[in-house]
């Protein structure tokens, strides 16, 4: 029986593997964690709304009625085309009849990788976490100090995971910190927001970029576009000769393809992603296919395919498809996206969304990504607990997730740590 | 103003807080972590029914009316009581007019520290996700080399956390994972609890312990008795010249009370508890209380009062009423232990509790206990996501929270250092 081996469990993995549900194969979806996250809702979790096990969901879980299908925890190193292996962290090496490449993308630095110590990026759940504890650390900090200055949050990168993490922190600091701390005064902490283009969320229309500016604005983030991030610090993120004290860096600036896509043996584009044929495949290895974040689809009207769950959902499907028409000895598909527009939440009652040339602004775009993102939580089991943990945190402008699971000498050597890096290596 | 300060924010910690509230003082609460924890539910956060989040609250949030109190997130690492002052991790000290020591107790590994690194306690949240990961990663790993041998968990310790811990696993193994792996068969995985006395639930009365003991027999437990845990290594547990190997082994054998305790120079019994003075000061220091775990508080009827929740609330009531009766120059009060009764859940509709000489058992006692634990949840926000939490788990047999946030060659890492353990420190 013929074995397809999937990289990667997102939304392209998974939606390949399920399309494969039936069909006489052996799939083994291999992916690092043991849970499809539904990232989409990622920032929830950084921001104290949601807990981390309301958006994930065990991969096993979801293919658990999938016959034909298993499900690896492992971390895939390398792919060798020639001898059709994929070789993992530990060694092993697990042979495939066909390939789909879905590992996705990471959080890009500009080549600076020792900036990730003091900026944590935001993909995983781990990253998540990271981001809540500095956070909510900072404060804690601030409040034994006594310290007269206001915190500063510093969010790089304005496209819509900055925009949204940026976003949900002025809530926190002005209320649902009202009245806990005796030294300091929250509602002073700045939250600044670079974006180093012209405009936020580049990939939306001009004057959804405005508006989201202006929601921002009004819910008390300092934007600042243009702003060329030169190095980050500890403590500190430079702009040039402009250094700006932070007590905590979250980086959400650039992705660059998962570094897989270069074991693939074929071209790739400067952000690393690879670029594929018409059918998804590789050039010269048909057995081989690449989609998600991590493949470069060209779009005929220029451009390419964007890094959105959406389009990995519809290129899973298509790899899926000609996977089957090849064992059925039928000619393969070409793959066509579907843009069913696009979507960003800037905070209480704010959000941008757009169809085509269509806008929708302000509370109803906001209401509509409640709607869409309950929808698309579908296959979850976690929606009723999320509708509630959502009204709570909107009626009482409360967080429910406040934790800091580490303690005080553990935070204070992590800390220490961050300030006296070691070389990258 | 006379500055009082305590130590920890546990069930005793909080108590008294809240007790001085509106008193004419400064209160200082220093705890190691940001929040209060739910002891009584940690076992369902190992368990993956309940997140972290369901069971914890940030203890500047429990305080956020209180404005004499301010909390301290720091790890207190002594106290010189001639001079007044508590000794924080990072070198700082507090001042105080009174103390109220209220640190708890930590696993106690019958003076083998180094156990702990291949048998996790369950004291702190930390703990849960540890003993949550190590139970879910062992599936992980035998479903990849397709183990014929069922897996094999060990809990040490037949107290309440070791039932609860026990009682919980065959459910998830039996049903949770039900046709989610391909290459093992979960049912058959053994869960072994090893008790080195003679009965389950010590504290109990001997018929409950009988019943404990059925009760696990029915849910699928292999229960040991008189079993002498001689040492504990990465992939098994010695039981003298026998030697039970284990996929991963957890700890809920004994508490030895905080170290805290050591450095007040006054007597402690040999499992480092504080001899306390009738109104919980200790001898020579008026100003300073111990209470809860940390606390040994003679009994009317003989033995001690008993480390539990109720316990340490009261006392913390009552060193908090002795503060503001010396303020006021009136005389103290002695502390009085009022037994509210015992209970301890067992798995599915088993449970067993005790009020006297009265007895509940079966599935009256599970309601009894879910009753009780959603009514004590009070204070917290989380009742609602908790109710709907368990009752997904009840009707479904599955487990929302079976999450590994990290990633495969992090866990591989982890589990080597463990198999190549350093000497204790």
């Amino acid at each position: 029986m013929p074995r397809v081996v999937i990289i990667g469990a997102g939304f392209g993995g998974l939606s390949a593997a399920r399309a494969l549900a039936g069909a006489d194969l052996a799939i083994t979806v291999i992916d690092r964690t043991n849970h499809h996250l539904f990232q989409p809702l990622l920032y929830q979790v950084a921001t104290a709304v949601l807990a981390p096990t309301e958006i994930i969901s065990p991969i096993r879980h979801l293919l658990r009625e999938q016959r034909n299908a298993e499900v690896w925890l492992a971390d895939v190193r390398g792919v060798d085309v020639a001898a059709r292996v994929v070789r993992l962290h530990d060694g092993r090496q697990v042979d495939y009849d066909f390939l789909i490449v879905a590992a996705g993308s990471q959080s890009f630095y500009f080549g600076h990788s020792d900036w990730a110590l003091h900026a944590p990026g935001l993909k995983t759940i781990v990253d998540a976490l990271e981001i809540r504890r500095r956070f909510l650390a900072a404060f804690e900090i601030a409040e034994q100090r006594g310290a007269a200055d206001p915190l500063t949050f510093v969010v790089v990168g304005g496209g819509p995971t900055g925009v949204e993490l940026a976003g949900m922190l002025p809530d926190i600091t002005r209320f649902a910190f009202r009245g806990e701390f005796r030294r300091i005064d929250t509602r002073r902490t700045r939250v600044v927001l670079l974006e180093g283009g012209a405009r936020l969320l580049p990939t939306f229309l001009p004057s959804l970029s405005a508006r989201a500016l202006d929601d921002l604005v009004a819910l008390g983030v300092e934007v600042r576009l243009q702003a060329k991030v030169t190095r980050v610090e500890a403590d500190a993120v430079c702009l040039g000769s402009e250094r700006l004290a932070a007590d905590a860096v979250f980086w959400a600036a650039g992705n660059s393809a998962s570094p897989l896509g270069r074991t693939l043996g074929v071209d790739v584009d400067q952000s690393g992603r690879v670029l594929v044929e018409p059918d998804l495949s590789i050039p010269g290895h048909p057995d081989v296919f690449v989609i998600g974040d991590l493949a470069a689809v060209p779009l005929a009207a220029g451009g390419f395919v964007p890094g959105v769950a959406p389009a990995a959902t519809q290129m899973g499907a298509v790899a899926a498809d000609n996977i089957a028409r090849t064992l059925r000895g039928e000619a393969r598909r070409r793959f066509e996206y579907r843009d069913r527009g696009q979507l960003a939440t800037i905070g209480r009652r704010k959000a941008v969304a757009q169809f085509g040339r269509r806008v929708v602004t302000g509370a109803p775009a906001w209401l509509l990504w409640l709607f869409v993102h309950i929808l698309y939580l579908a296959g979850f089991r976690n929606r009723l607990t999320v509708l509630i943990e959502w009204a709570y945190a909107y009626l009482t402008y409360k967080r429910g997730a406040r934790l800091i699971a580490e303690d005080a000498a553990w935070l204070a050597d992590a800390r220490a740590k961050r300030e006296t890096p070691r070389p990258p290596a």
